[in-house]
């Protein structure tokens, strides 16, 4: 086994605790990865707070990072040591059922192995995440980070902007396209980012109106205030798309009511049962969908897209020691616009 | 006042009593319509269940008939008497909001006119609906019954029909489709005899295994028993199109895990709040939606394509004086597969 460095859930508490961690030795087909940067995402706060310390599982979160090759095992091609290089929130999947074949390996039938939390195809030991200095990962989910990419603002494109990209670009978000993003939060940024490098007129929805100002800095080219009726009553039906990324258990009927007609609200920023009245969806032939995570080839494309278009995540760049800090602040949701860890200081 | 007569609630037990009712005099676009058959729809028992006599608003339900053109307003140009006629649930709209210019009646921002239990945008009163022997209608909401099609077996064509047809039409079903109707009942015995001659591969989803003879009769090519997990396992992520109309609420996860990837769950049977899980939408990139009645494009469409595949409804056909039994034995789903009044009997 491998020796890293990294912060573990302290069962007891829900505290990270800096601590050794053993990572596998190389497979054929394997990458030692020495990670600089991981974004911090909603997932690795629920993860925490649903971890269950006397379980026995460890738990290291971390599912969106950056960092260097450093190593390869014989099998692999596509990568030499030195090579920038991103792993998102998927390390291996079946390979071969319809998804897989697909290029959909996030909806793989036999369900992908998440990169913390899952449990390895081979040797069947619990994934530990990216709070940590090293990853060994397999080389079909580690993704060359293009040049241009600022490594650490880019982390948070491994998950948060591959769950925003896919359904703008499964829906065909494109010029002419009217897209509104509720939420501006870690996901909701780049999706105004991405909507508005599509080509889309691109609104933000929030009942934050200090949350206006920024929407313009990003790029969009209205704003909707969700407090107040008159101006929900006005954008009635105008949008092709409504990205909602509220992060906490909500109506989805105010927002599947400004959603034109048969256009889609895409619910990706909780993860849960939702309630919705058909009434809202009959109304306009409107549909419902969600998103979390992409394929290989959609997150290949997304960091295409980013780099063409120079768009990376507005972070908070922390050392990682400062680690349990950020996750508190999450949980409040004190944070423009994702908080990213430097690895550095595991050294 | 011109009067007729019908069969209107008695708000005190939810029977219907035949009774002398009034309709308008005709405006200059109105239509007389002598009633012959109409239609026993679910929504009619629901309104029924909740109607509230002591509120004081008469309730006559039907909201599906055909019958003949007796009198014609001065303006109207499109219809004589003499002329076959059918109605749907649908009898005025507001004209000027963006789905009336769309031909979306049924999404008037200003909230269409209903056959029954509407209130009438000219002079207030409460519409009364078709189990009677005369309507009074605007003729923009009045449509040319085709030659060829039996008008006792077109009536529910023109709610059942056309809430089934939306969807697969909206859908884009046709030749290579793969469409599951789940329930085989009122709606979905015709959404399967619409999918076959639109040339989708078709299947029946029903927890009843006595439905699968009926099933291949309608055409159907094939028969998922719901309460069977291996059948379940093998048709998932199969089917383009899956029309749910059960009327019943239900749990929507296991008719959602069997639609292929970017493919559409209607929710058709039930009209209300429905609870769905994020994470069936999510893997395979599904959307739900929804359906109920069409606009006047897609109603008068509708016809034509019946007509031209000999479609009408499967139905037992009674004399108008049965209602009450008919309303009775449609609460326990005791029908293949619609009632129809014949209306003669109010001579």
């Amino acid at each position: 086994m491998r020796t890293t460095t990294g912060w573990r859930a302290d069962g007891s508490t829900g505290t990270l605790r800096r601590t050794p961690l053993r990572r596998r030795e190389l497979r054929p087909d394997d990458l030692a990865v020495r990670i600089d940067y991981c974004g911090v995402c909603h997932s690795d706060l629920h993860a925490l707070r649903h971890h269950d310390g006397a379980a026995g599982q460890p738990l290291v979160p971390g599912h969106e990072f950056t960092g260097v090759v450093t190593e390869t095992g014989p099998a692999v091609t596509r990568f030499s040591p030195g090579d920038p290089v991103a792993v998102g929130n998927i390390v291996d999947s079946c390979g071969e059922c319809p998804m897989c074949r697909a290029g959909q390996e996030n909806f793989c039938h036999a369900f992908p192995t998440l990169t913390y939390g899952g449990t390895d195809r081979q040797d069947g030991s619990t994934t530990l995440g990216g709070f940590s200095r090293e990853y060994v990962v397999r080389d079909r989910f580690a993704y060359p980070l293009p040049p241009g990419l600022d490594p650490a603002a880019a982390a948070p494109l491994l998950c948060a902007g591959v769950t925003v990209w896919e359904p703008l670009h499964s829906l065909g978000v494109g010029p002419g396209s009217r897209v509104a993003v509720a939420g501006l939060g870690g996901l909701g940024h780049l999706a105004v980012k991405m909507a508005v490098a599509l080509g889309a007129t691109t609104s933000v929805i929030s009942r934050s109106p200090a949350k206006a100002a920024d929407a313009r800095r990003l790029g969009a080219h209205a704003f909707v205030l969700s407090t107040d009726p008159e101006q929900l009553a006005q954008a009635r039906d105008t949008f092709d798309v409504v990205i909602d990324t509220v992060s906490t258990p909500h109506d989805l009927g105010p927002y599947l009511r400004l959603v034109a007609m048969d256009g889609t609200l895409s619910s990706l920023g909780h993860l849960g049962p939702v309630t919705v009245e058909t009434m809202d969806l009959l109304l306009g032939r409107k549909r419902l969908s969600s998103a979390g995570s992409g394929g290989r080839p959609a997150t290949a494309a997304m960091l295409e897209f980013c780099a063409a278009n120079g768009i990376t995540a507005e972070i908070e760049l922390l050392p990682s020691a400062r680690v349990n800090e950020a996750l508190d602040r999450l949980g409040r949701n004190d944070v423009r616009y994702r908080f990213v860890l430097d690895l550095s200081d595991l050294n």
